[in-house]
């Protein structure tokens, strides 16, 4: 891999090193002060933002700190002296931030990068919003669909239709070879695909010896998520129709925050339960025997749904307290009724050609059963990590100077 | 795959077809009594379990409700009816238990798997003390270790050697082939290596342009657990040594979970603090741009340790209240200094031919710096998911007689 730095980032100086992007911001710093643990700042919009000690010192970007080729950090704040402190503070003609350490060391922040990484409330309710990005959707959901020569082509459709992927959680991909291995070429165009106990790749035909899944019989199957068996369910998914002349096998799908969000509103309790109550999910087969243990669905850190897990056909009985095993079916019915109900249901058949690509920790798919007399039905598929999507998508955005990184 | 499906279970009928294990229960059913909800039952140990009657028709195992071939269940609970009651019930010669629903179906539960799958407060906490298998370590460990050829040779060894990776988290394997793809070999033995950013399998020596990552220097690295930039961490690292010639470099290990214990134990505060404040984790590079959200230290629904997440040199700036900064810093820095204290550090100089398997969300692991001029070191890595342990080591105990699940 051949890489030239300065190519990729032009740090205004060689103590600006700590990361690979660049940090604009509108804004410069009007004043500092030196207070008792920490520097307070202000900003030229009044805005004030406090920095602790250990925290400056921790972030230091200089090369003693910071590896130069790196740009990973050295130092550890494990070693920094128990009574460090600033013991001057001032802005320099560039508008950044000089410290002169108690130690001896002294540390300069440009400003942009302060206030991209300011922790006051205001700067990290703004941060927080700009996190929230879905776009939820109901059976009127016109599906983003883009050209598979385009994306192949072009890094902004590419990102477009990430985009789509991260926000709206459902994509279509059109005009796709209908042989070989086309699903790989556009997977890899993103990243590597994660392998599953079904392969690097899988095929969804039926099999003479069905012994896998359900998912390799002509069964309908019920609105579900792929592979809930492992603690961490793949972000993406991929199905590549090649050959669809079978009758029937429709695909359909919703959106699971969007049924979770009806749920929340009308009723509280069910969602409750819903979120706290873990249930076991197992995958049987003869050669594996995978079991996650987590709730139907996931809430992050703020409170936000951010995942839903459920294969009704994959569901271990459920291990719950005696006392709450009524209520408990109360929710889950309620929800699987959701997940069934018209309101909120987009249906399409996949023709050769065409490919889905879809969050699979979101987007709830299903598959009405179909007439293996009738002609032939075959797909293949592949999974990724949400990892690979979201970091795909701040390196295409790093790249494209009308989306980069701008601190409020 | 050919599959022989009478080969790896054998159900007393067809109607107990709902999972490849077979349970077997040293307990018998007594009596059984309709109440209103649900069936309760008495062991001939006068253990009482109660079924409510949506569980019961949920888990019901013919052939109507489960598919014979993948064992997977076809009905789904939102199809019963609002008001279904069991109509009667009775053990019938065999002790299994017998029901007749308020709408025509009918159902028969095997005694072993209704006393393995019961869920009065016994048998929950009979079986959520068989999934505690963890053992705690210090600086005085033996580090388990097995014979490459005998691990490869014997599934009675293999199951050995991945349980100590289980519960230890710490093993080291010697009398590896020094060249080639022994790293492969050994690591698919268990089951698909989980590719990274770094690849399928990486390479550890210094380049001459280390733009990817610290460990690609002759730094020292801290401790640390590797990419904490993923939504999930690899469960499992394997390191292989192909050449050891170069002065320094030792491996050093920690248990992370026992260093959890002594903050829980000594500075209840610090381990809060540790468990509650996600910390962003970013791996910055040209070519991608991973970010994670989760905490230090990771709890599982029980509150129990489940994952150590750290990487000093991968840590983004800290985003919390400003409030809680200068103690987040404090117990950071507590954390930190423990995992560099000599009662918890195990150290051994990886020579060729052998290779570490350990924890990777547990077991922290640190390099000492090596100097690049005193001769060459080489050593090839890659990870696998603990899903695939876990898998691996249940159907090895499935096809171990001495080992086979057995309820209480």
């Amino acid at each position: 891999m051949e890489i030239n730095i300065n190519a990729v980032a032009s740090p205004a100086n060689e103590t600006f090193s700590a990361d690979w992007r660049t940090f604009e911001s509108a804004h410069r710093l009007r004043s500092v002060t030196l207070l008792t643990d920490s520097v307070e700042t202000t900003w030229d919009d009044a805005r004030i933002s406090s920095y602790h000690f250990l925290w400056l010192r921790d972030n230091c970007p200089c090369s003693q700190c910071v590896h130069p080729a790196t740009r990973e950090q050295m130092f550890e704040v494990v070693d920094a002296p128990e009574n460090l402190v600033a013991g001057s503070v001032s802005l320099d003609v560039t508008g950044a931030l000089n410290v002169q350490w108690s130690d001896g060391h002294r540390s300069l922040y440009e400003a942009g990068w302060l206030r991209s990484h300011a922790y006051d409330e205001t700067s990290r309710s703004e941060r927080a919003a700009q996190l929230r990005s879905v776009r939820p959707w109901d059976s009127k959901l016109v599906i983003p669909t883009f050209d598979y020569a385009s994306v192949m082509s072009s890094d902004r459709v590419l990102l477009d239709w990430l985009l789509a992927a991260r926000d709206v959680g459902l994509t279509l991909l059109t005009g796709m070879p209908e042989t070989g291995k086309a699903l790989e070429t556009v997977a890899t165009r993103i990243s590597f695909i994660r392998e599953s106990n079904f392969g690097m790749t899988f095929k969804v035909r039926t099999k003479v010896e069905a012994v896998d899944s359900n998912a390799y019989t002509a069964l309908e199957l019920p609105a579900h998520t792929d592979l809930p068996t492992r603690e961490l369910q793949p972000g993406l998914q991929f199905l590549h129709c090649l050959i669809n002349d079978a009758t029937g096998g429709e695909s359909t799908f919703v959106d699971g925050f969007a049924i979770a969000a009806a749920l929340r509103a009308n009723s509280p309790e069910d969602f409750r339960l819903l979120c706290e109550h873990p249930v076991e999910f197992w995958n049987k087969a003869p050669q594996s025997d995978y079991r996650s243990y987590a709730p139907v669905i996931g809430l992050d850190s703020r409170g936000e749904v951010s995942e839903i897990r459920l294969a009704n056909w994959l569901r271990a009985p459920f291990n719950l307290p005696a006392s709450e095993m009524g209520a408990f079916y109360r929710a889950y019915r309620h929800f699987s009724a959701l997940t069934r109900d018209s309101r909120f249901i987009v249906s399409h058949r996949l023709e050769a050609g065409q490919m889905w690509c879809f969050d699979n920790r979101r987007t709830m798919h299903a598959r009405k059963a179909f007439d293996q007399a009738s002609g032939k039905r075959f797909l293949r598929g592949c999974y990724m990590d949400r990892d690979e999507l979201l970091s795909r998508i701040l390196v295409l955005q790093r790249n494209d100077p009308g989306r980069s990184i701008r601190a409020a």
